[in-house]
């Protein structure tokens, strides 16, 4: 069994932000759920000042139609001036690629910003749009029905847990 | 004197191209202009059935408004279906990806594909988006004011050319 620790992944992914935007005023805008925490997470340890940007995209995905998410209201909400800025956008898994080609509309609803840059906790591949991550916490690979999910326990801890996918 | 030979290039690329989607059934869209020439050139040395989509993406682009572009009329025209449809997307030269997101955006707009690959002749870096192409003809450094541009002789021959960028 292929034990995945959230934290470990974390303090990796922190370190290469780190090293990566040295001397960058970043923006952080996180993924609800999973990339909302981390982004709080690197807000935190990186210091940043502005308040974390919040991205739900249920709404912008281009298969929402078909997913039955209920269109329950969870605004999105960045409180920072976008236009000119250097934002990482910060997402817990990255797969197909849809989620941040969604992420970067609603990101340029908002304003033109000069930069986006994408931080990921886990790649695990499995790409449909040619979109990168710029930094990553790890790479796996995984069978396709095996979803990878971010959990975050009463101490804030962050785990990795896998479940099968769908049905 | 930096000289690209955009044949060769071109050839390396249509061998990636083979060697990267053998089996696929491959939709073209080629980004005006010169994205256009390497997808009908891939569209015979790919022996690709369906005709090949033509994106301008100038109204697209973000930075439309700031780039003083005559609103010329050159549309789109994608000839077969989107949907569902793996589409190679091509393009001559990746440097932000502004333009890349600008095309999946109009490629999105005929229907929801199945999955999106970027081919590029050159990548010169200087990402501002996360995106990345699937295959690359050749990857260069250039200073951020020197332009590479695509050309075509009255042979149909490619030519790529280095020029100063405007003031």
């Amino acid at each position: 069994m292929l034990e995945l620790d959230a934290e470990t992944i974390y303090r990796h992914l922190a370190q290469r932000a780190r090293e990566t935007f040295v001397g960058e005023t970043l923006k952080l805008v996180g993924v609800h759920t999973g990339g909302v925490w981390l982004a709080e997470r690197l807000k935190r340890d990186l210091k940043i000042a502005d308040p974390v940007g919040i991205l739900d995209v249920s709404f912008y995905r281009d298969d929402f139609d078909q997913s039955g998410l209920k269109p329950a209201v969870r605004p999105s909400q960045i409180a920072f001036d976008v236009a000119g800025s250097h934002i990482l956008l910060v997402d817990d898994v990255l797969n197909t690629g849809r989620t941040v080609r969604a992420a970067m509309n609603e990101i340029f609803d908002y304003g033109r910003p000069a930069r986006v840059d994408l931080a990921v906790l886990i790649d695990r591949g499995g790409r449909e749009l040619p979109i990168a991550a710029s930094i990553v916490g790890a790479t796996i690979e995984l069978p396709a029905d095996v979803a990878v999910v971010l959990v975050r326990d009463d101490d804030a801890q962050l785990h990795l847990t896998m479940e099968k996918r769908g049905d």
